[in-house]
């Protein structure tokens, strides 16, 4: 299998570290798709994936995988445990919304937040940025982590008593935060413990030099 | 269990379609969430999901799952066939990735062109908008079904040869188009076929008036 990516990037670090929790690491070759150069919203990458993101999968007979939740999916069932999507529909349930909302209150708006209201990839990649919502974006990511704190006061992992994927997911969040400089806010003293102990797991320690 | 939604709703659309093709309509009620009366921002609300959004699933243990895909990855191991979700690993990476586009590409820049570039849920709710970020979406969503357009040229159903999660999440997409009045555009004819297809299923015909 190839995994077409940018060994920096937060949400390919999402697919590494997955392969890397299910022991998968020497099933992939990487290729590197050059986000600064804007590689990824050529015409080549684009019949890869249509959204123009990264990481993709290809499968050995061609077939392509994007969007870092499916390719956890299905790398998810390849291998045994640890299970990162859940063993009941209960777990797969809970975890599916957690990655979600891990998604969409913390990593995507900080996303938005670098591609719209910082430099971004670069004046020749960035070709219509709107500040405003980029810096509404950031605010929400903020809320989001204050949320995730709540959330981490009650429980060892995202979605309940065992890393998961929407631990990954969130991981992604920081890992971009920590890229434009977005800081845990003061007082979320469980969120800040929690990363320390991601920080901590060698799937997320080694992920940008992970290699087959 | 208890759906917590708003019956007309795109989003809620695609648990209760995903309700009657599982046979599952019978084991759920329906609680109303009023949104244009802006219920699903207050505090009781929030306190069952973070995100603010419809639909919820409530389980008799008082347990909340948010989030349409999560909620029908829920649904569909509660029951036997037809899987929406894919029997292989192969299925189910590829339906979660077109389940994912089409909510990327098509529902989600919907719904934020209708909230921001519209009079969305009226100005008692809409307390922020960002009409530029909104017309952009739309433009988006346009590009999208051109998309859909082509991968339905080349096979029966969004992500291959059966309906499945990733069908219901574009269905999502035409029923929050039709409600802001954005036509499939001009020469989408295997998209157009398919839509057809797709409402003459009773469960998406009957899906406003489903009942346990
Ligand atoms: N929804 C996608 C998002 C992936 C994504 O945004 N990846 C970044 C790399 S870290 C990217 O390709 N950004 C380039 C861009 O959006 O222009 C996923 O979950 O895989
Ligand atoms: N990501 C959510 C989105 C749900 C959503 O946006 N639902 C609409 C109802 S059709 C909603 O609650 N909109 C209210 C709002 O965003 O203010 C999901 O997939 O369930």
């Amino acid at each position: 299998m190839i995994i077409h990516d940018w060994a920096t990037g937060p949400y390919p670090a999402r697919v590494r570290i997955a392969l890397a929790e299910k022991g998968l690491a020497g099933q992939v070759r990487f290729r590197s798709v050059d986000l600064f150069k804007g590689e990824h919203k050529r015409p080549e990458f684009l019949a890869k994936n249509y959204s123009g993101t990264l990481p993709v999968l290809e499968l050995p007979d061609g077939a392509f995988i994007a969007e870092c939740t499916a390719i956890t999916q299905y790398l998810d069932t390849l291998a045994g445990p640890p299970t990162l999507t859940g063993a009941t529909p209960r777990e797969a349930g809970m975890i599916h919304m957690m990655n979600k909302r891990a998604e969409l209150e913390v990593l995507d708006p900080i996303s938005v937040y670098f591609h719209h209201a910082t430099p971004g990839l670069g004046p020749d990649v960035e070709l219509y940025q709107n500040p405003e919502w980029g810096l509404r974006q950031r605010d929400k990511a903020l809320r989001g982590m204050r949320y995730f704190d709540q959330v981490l006061r009650g429980r060892p992992f995202v979605a309940g008593d065992a890393f998961s994927m929407a631990d990954i997911a969130l991981i992604g969040g920081m890992i971009f935060a920590e890229i434009v400089k977005l800081p845990i806010p003061e007082g979320c003293d469980a969120l800040q413990e929690w990363h320390g102990r991601m920080q901590a797991r060698p799937s997320v320690r080694n992920r940008v030099t992970l290699s087959g």
